[in-house]
């Protein structure tokens, strides 16, 4: 049983894809036993958009701004201030200095990101980030980020599933975030998502227990981090990996272990018209990508639609 | 499609966990999807034994010794020494004094935990351990530890699973001690075992990648540690958990979500003649089990074997 990828154009990178998974289920050399078929994803340009800016970057500046809401204290200080005067041109600003190598406004940024959280249930937050993908628009894309799913990309998702590997998100966005919409975009439940993570603790209360958030990072999974992340979760070495920048390198490395056939893909962002057109950020997986036998996935050439439907 | 029952004789305990499972399996008010139906388990005193020491600690005396043996240098510090000399006494001791409030020699035991792996890649901390419980004797059960699972218990996974269930363990003991023997022991794969880790790192050489461990713990997951532990791996709350000792509470409590159902087991090991007869160490469990609505297994009188024949 296997889904279709009604998405993919019959391009070389389609039948890399196929060519590969033939080889794995086949009765040839490269065969491998199913519990042996992971297969891990990045989440944010690969699985979804990330421009203008990561989805998880706007709920967190819209929890800013419900902070500066009710706080009136918070409203002089940055990042709350540019959160509650919606302020976007700071936002933006804030990315771009990172980009020209000055991460003091991002780094304001990110230390305000586990404080937004702190206090919250894990039930709580999850109930909050399903909630906002639902009920907020992607800027520029016409459609709520629940509806900014890469339709190929869900169709291989399926595909390699209906080829008996077990799919997983390894993101270097919040794994808490991802989880709640995880399975209705994606199709992959929580136990499957692998991300970064703020640290949680255990409460005992007279009537009941919960798990909150403290209001500290515990891991940022991204790079070096992927690997070990992937393997403290799976216990397995991946054999696909797809990625879409600099930060997939590792985990695309990862995923080829001595003697067996990998398939490593990374999605390059060259359609302006249909979603973005970028590499800022990819440049040294793309070099990695020509040197070796990486696929890499022309969203514009190889995808007949990137969004599924309204 | 269910698994039989058949070495837990017709009790009150055996009744428990058959009405709990036709309940959430049922239309009635206390049914669960599916994917709600999750089960952990502790690993050491309720899936094996761990008498008179944790397995995992009979397999790290054994490396310390094949260190000392390599490294003359280490011969005169402890626990190399006792190691090296195969001095029962002195590890024996160290637990004895433990009971009475002195830790000081178990600090140092567990202290040169984390040095007897540092350098190892994952892989081959997988195949030691695959092989010292094949190779290895409990002390007193006649059996290699391969053969120690509790034949009860591993019936009641395949029980729930067949019902629905994702079944896992979560354990205090070493998360990549366990998984290259839980698949053969209890049928659970490597991303379905939750436990203590040590930390890893990610290299690359030249011609691949591997994950090694570093010289420290990461996590050590007992007592308020479990529940946070499951809720990063898993991302639910379960509603089945299964252990046997005061580090176990915290997990056993947090199985219980307002409005639904739970099932909490507590293993009572009160069997001299076929495993061992004990609580020290599970007094606040057992005192919480007859406060609440925990089921109490005895290993003596609800359990018909305790082991598979050899």
């Amino acid at each position: 049983m296997s889904a279709p990828l009604d998405s993919w154009r019959d391009t070389s990178t389609r039948t890399a894809i196929e060519s590969y998974v033939s080889d794995v289920t086949g009765s040839g050399p490269a065969a491998l036993p199913p519990e042996e078929r992971i297969a891990v994803f990045d989440n944010d340009g690969t699985l979804w958009p990330e421009k203008p800016m990561p989805v998880q970057l706007d709920f967190t500046i819209s929890r800013l701004g419900a902070m500066a809401e009710a706080d009136p204290s918070l409203r002089d200080t940055q990042p709350w201030k540019a959160a509650y005067e919606k302020d976007h041109h700071w936002m933006g600003e804030a990315m771009v200095k990172h980009y020209h190598g000055d991460d003091a406004d991002l780094h304001l940024l990110m230390a305000a990101v586990p404080k937004a959280l702190a206090g919250l249930t894990v039930e709580e937050y999850a109930r909050s980030a399903h909630q906002f993908v639902h009920d907020s628009h992607h800027p520029t894309l016409q459609r709520t980020y629940a509806r900014c799913g890469f339709a190929p990309m869900v169709e291989l998702l399926r595909y390699l599933e209906g080829h008996g590997f077990t799919t997983y998100i390894a993101s270097g966005g919040d794994r808490d975030f991802m989880r709640p919409f995880a399975g209705e975009l994606y199709g992959i439940p929580p136990e499957r998502v692998i991300g970064s993570s703020q640290q949680v603790q255990y409460q005992e209360m007279e009537d009941g227990t919960d798990v909150l958030y403290k209001s500290e990072m515990d891991v940022f999974d991204d790079g070096p981090e992927k690997p070990v992340r992937i393997w403290s979760r799976i216990g397995r070495r991946p054999t696909v990996a797809g990625g879409n920048s600099n930060g997939d390198i590792p985990m695309l490395r990862f995923a080829r272990a001595p003697g067996r056939a990998a398939l490593r893909l990374l999605v390059l962002h060259d359609d302006a018209e249909r979603e973005f057109d970028y590499t800022a950020g990819a440049e040294d997986a793309l070099e990695r990508a020509r040197e070796r036998d990486w696929t890499v996935v022309s969203m514009k050439d190889d995808w007949s639609r990137v969004f599924a439907e309204q």
